[in-house]
Order: C-alpha cells, then structure tokens, then sequence
C-alpha cells in the first residue's frame, strides 16, 4: 500500500514538471514543475564546472550563481527556486565563462543573445497564445536618412487588417529596453499575444504596434550610448515610413508612444517633445525624477499645466515596487499631481523585469484611442 | 621610406577587414577581409583553451577545430582561411564544450541556437540588401488540427502587396534543412532580399513565400525524427491557412513547392504526392536516387511519363559539385531524362551549404508561375 502510494505520488511529480516553453523546439529541460521550481540539466562532459547565471541583479530567478551536479555520463543538474513568474534571462557559467544553454531559445538582451526561460504564472494567462484571431508581426526593412543605414522594424497588424483595406489604424511605437533590440517586445514581451487577447475581449482598439530598435547613430559619429540619433529616427525617419506603408490614422490623437526603462525614457523624451505627434505617453519602469522641475524639466512642457492637460491624452508612469527605480518613478507621479499635471500612476509587485513591462503593456493598452 | 611603406600597408590593412554583417549589433568580432579570411576574437580570461569550431563536415569555414591564442587580458584571438563565401555555422570550443560566441547574432541550426558567419562573395551581391522595395516577412501564427498545438509560419508578402488589395498572388512553399526552422530561409538564406532584388529587376513574378517549420507530430505520437507529421500540416492545415489569410491564387499553376537538402526531400514528397495542388516542384542538394524506380517511386508518378510532363510545369533539381549527395541528385536527374521525364538541373561549385542554396533560390524563382 505504502509502495503504491510512492509511485502515484512518484506519477504525479513527474506530471507536475514540463519543458518550458521557451526552450528550442525538442529540448527537454530547462523543465519548470507546477510549484515554479526550474530544473536545468545540460550536457557537458569536459566542463569542470557548470552553473546558472541569472541576468543582472534585477531577476526573478534569484541571485545566483547557482551551482550544478554532475552526474557520471557528464551532465549536470540544478533545481532552484520557486522563481518569480515570467521570464527571465540567463547563463551558463561554464568554468567561469558566461554562455548561453543550448536547450533555450536565444532571446537579445545584455547586448548578445542570451538564454531565458519563461515561467508561467498560474494567476495570468492575459499573454499566452490562445485560440483566437491572431495578429501577424512584420518585419519592415527600410532605409534611414538619419543613419544611412537599413533598419528594421517589427510591425504588429491586428487581425482583420487584411480583410479591411479601407480601414485605417492608429498606432503605438513601443519601445523596448537598454541592451534588448526590436525583438523584444514580442519575443519576451509576448505583446502580439497580449494584444491579441485584449482585442478578443473587446478590451481593446485595433491598433498598430511599431517595435523598432532604439539605437543608432549618424553616420561617422561615435557615442558612448550608441542611441544618439533615435530621436531623429523616430520623427524623420520612422512614422514617415509607417505612415507610407501601413493603413494609419495621422493625427496625434491616433499617435502613442511608450517603452520600458531606457525605452521608457526615451518615450518620454521623443513624445513630450513632439506632442504635435503624440498624444498617449506611456513609460514602463523607465521614469526618474533626478533633476526633475516642474517648470524647466523636458523643455518646459508641463509648465503650462491647462495646456498639457488639454493636449495629452494620456501619461501613463508605471513602475513594480522591487524596481530599483520605484523611488524615482514614485517621485515623478506625485510631483506631477503636486503640479496638477494629469498622469496615470499604475504600482505592483514586481522587479524590473518582463512580467512587470507585460502587466504593464495590458493595463496600458485598454487606454489607448478611445475616441477613435 | 621603408618606414613610410609599412605604415601605409597597416593603414590599408585596417581598412581591408570589418565587422560580420551576422554579428550583433555593435561587436567588432568576427572581422572579415577583403581576401576572405576571418578574424575572430572574443574576451574569455577564465578559459585553458579556446577554439574555433565549424558546424558539420561540410562547411565553408574548413574543418577545424582552430586553436585560439590568448593574450594578456584574456582576450582570444584567430585568423583563418581565406574561406569559402556564404553562411556558415560554427561555435567556440571552450575547454572542449561547444558554445556560442557572444559576438555573433544566433541561428537555428543543428538543433540549437548556433553561431554563424557571412563572408562576402565580391562577385555576387543578388543576396544584399539593396536600396529597392522591400517586401515585408511576416510572422503568422495558427492553430494546427493535425498536431493540435499552434504553428508560426514566416510569410513574404512582395512589395506592392498592401498597395493593392484586389490583387492575388500565387504562392511558393519553401523549407528548411534538418535541424533549422522556419527562420532560416530569411535569417540564413536572405529568401527576402532575393526576392527583393529579382523583382526590382523584373526578373521574377510578384509572389508570396510560406515558410515553415518542417517539424511535427501527431498529439501523443512520439517519433524518431520529429516530422512524420509535417505533410498532413501542409495539406491539412497550412495550405487552407494561407489562402484564408493571404490574398492568394489558389490553382495548382499558382503553387510551389520547393525545399533545401530535408526540405527539399518533403518538396519531393509532398508536391509529387499532391500534384492537384503544386505544378512546380525544386529540390535543392535534397534529391536522392536510392532505390528509385522510374515505374513505382513517388507512388508510380513517373510512369506515365507524358501526363506528368503535361501537368507538372517544372521538376528542378540542383546540387553543388562538392556536396555528398552530389552523385545522388545527378543520377536521380539522369534517370528522369532517360525516362523522359522532363526535368531542370542546375549544378555548380560548392558544398552542402547556405551559398549553394541562395544561387539555387535565386536560379529557380524566375522559373515559377510563368503563366500567371
């Protein structure tokens, strides 16, 4: 009796484990068990050392690194955790050397690609493809004036956009962060799904969604960041184009833009300076108050508060409340009340991580062009 | 003056090598010369021994492994070659554990995530992205009744597409190789910047390309190669897909198939089993000759060789000399000539490789759909 009870609950445990959803198609681990534990296993016969590195100190898998057993054949083993929900980049360290595990996806982050695994959160299911219409997510090559370079920009088209040629669309640039590319937002972000689930539920407009990489530079010119001349790309370069070769809506009111951390910065950056454009403003962990003034900081805009609070739609600061950043975002919301500059203040849980900028990105969202 | 010489020669030489196109944005290694060598270097102070790994037997890049030198700082170095043109796989052998090189941008082949280079061909530029009208890549995702879980298809609309609602295309399918997915035929192939450039030319007929995942199963079947299931998904599944969300020509002289090295063994197999749906049939260094019979291979559809003649538009096989499977593809196409069994062969230089499959794309497209 007592035996058959160890192999049911020996059935179950092996039931309540499964390859994550973010590994190469076939591989079996990294596996993520229902009580969001993650075992890592690996094969590396001439390793001498073997561990998991989570990316950066902000990351729901924990500090790390965490060491690996080997067994005899040469593969090694970890379970850690439970880990925070969402997805989270990392590592191997083998023999010190910080690599990617051949079983994950590559996902671009910390300027390379990089391995991650995506644990699913049993309270939110707002970003996992299901059975409804999907949007299709573009990859647009076009040439930039500003850089003298091709770019590229991931464009989400919501469903029935084929089907309506004569509709037009407003549209969300969208921007991901410092070290990431215009994958991101889809790749980890999972945005073309969460987009899909909003629009099923009638929770949302259809909308497009620009995803482009913030950086670039001029050509000849060398900066320490890289992103000088985003700006420029943005205006000059960028919305000509998506008006050009996308159904858009033109107007300002039909124009938002957002992003989290550097590209939450540089939302705020391009769309309080150009509100002839923008009307929405959306910045996800990516807002400080550091040398903040009401009257002088970004050029001014929110001196006039009536005015600003005539033009702008929406200026959405959000920030999770293990973020590093929190203070700093916190601080901004509420000297922008202090002023009476209308801003929506959106706090959780949560480190400066993916779950948060999904979580984010959903609350956001249902915000967006409700007088089109 | 012979100072003078010397440095003018370093000067030339600086000038003479610059970063991989297929490194990620900002790495400065891998290097590739104007005589075709490669440099490549990456920072990994806690490694005993570093080396240079080409993937698989039939690469561009040699046979290797190729030892890197340390410096000082940790810092790996190699020069190798000059090498073959083209894409070629490779990962850094550290202390014998085959990773990835930071440096490079990741493609999926061999199973996993894996390094790659692309060394310039002076002589072909047919792949290069060129300042002419860029057809866009989408990315469709949609639910499978064959394996039950949902697909993602890469999707070439041509230029033009959206600017002409009331226009209907017909539609080329091409697959991948072995352990390479939906990705490869744009990340590795540059299947878009063909297209591209051969319509800017008026060299091919304006047409969407469906990529897919030649993988799949059936719901609990476990199989030993993964894929027993992907011609069902074909017919079954993808097919109707795209003519549902493209605005395609749904005839048989509107539909292609066509498939590199395993995929060009499913374009075999699934064209020639479906010639109500495909009038155009390629192989690229897929095509095999073992135990083909002309009366019952491919389920007796040579036999009656002038109604295959009359119905199927075009049967092209290629090969490169230097490939393995060489002997295969020629003696398959010797056999359909003496049957009469009208057929295109295309041979030139090369290995079983990426280069090889770009010229063979780039040859077979102005072929397909002639008529349309």
């Amino acid at each position: 009796m007592w035996r058959i009870l160890l192999v049911t609950a020996a059935g179950l445990a092996a039931l309540a484990q499964s390859p994550a959803a973010s590994n190469v198609r076939g591989a079996q681990y990294p596996q993520v068990h229902t009580d969001r534990r993650v075992t890592f296993q690996v094969k590396l016969p001439t390793a001498q050392k073997v561990q998991v590195m989570p990316g950066g100190g902000s990351n729901g898998l924990g500090k790390g690194p965490f060491d690996m057993t080997r067994n005899a054949d040469g593969v090694w083993t970890t379970t850690i955790g439970p880990v925070q929900p969402g997805f989270h980049y990392y590592w191997l360290l083998i023999d010190g050397a910080a690599v990617n595990d051949p079983n994950s996806e590559t996902y671009f982050g910390w300027a390379r690609q990089s391995s991650g695994i995506d644990v699913p959160d049993a309270a939110l299911d707002f970003y996992e493809p299901k059975d409804v219409p999907h949007g299709d997510v573009r990859m647009h090559w076009y040439r930039s004036r500003v850089t003298g370079l091709m770019r590229r920009a991931f464009v989400y088209t919501p469903p029935g956009y084929d089907a309506n040629p004569r509709t037009r669309y407003p549209v969300l640039y969208l921007q991901h962060g410092s070290g990431e590319s215009e994958r991101g937002w889809t790749a980890q972000g999972r945005a073309n799904f969460i987009l899909d689930n909003l629009l099923a539920a009638g929770m949302a407009k259809p909308m497009i969604i620009v995803m482009e990489n913030g950086y670039g530079t001029r050509p000849g010119e060398t900066t320490q960041r890289g992103n000088e001349a985003f700006p420029d790309v943005v205006i000059q370069d960028l919305i000509p184009e998506i008006d050009k070769a996308y159904r858009t809506k033109t107007g300002r009111e039909s124009r938002a833009i957002a992003g989290l951390s550097m590209g939450g910065g540089q939302a705020m950056q391009i769309g309080l300076a150009n509100l002839d454009r923008f009307a929405y403003i959306g910045t996800f962990s990516g807002a400080g108050a550091r040398n903040f003034d009401i009257a002088t900081s970004y050029n001014g805009v929110f001196k006039d508060t009536a005015a600003f609070n005539k033009k702008v739609k929406l200026l959405w600061i959000g920030c999770g409340r293990e973020d590093s950043l929190f203070a700093g975002s916190s601080t901004l919301h509420q000297a922008l009340d202090q002023a009476g500059v209308r801003n929506t203040w959106y706090e959780g849980p949560g480190l400066h991580d993916w779950q948060v900028w999904r979580i984010h990105l959903h609350e956001f969202i249902p915000k967006l062009f409700q007088e089109n």
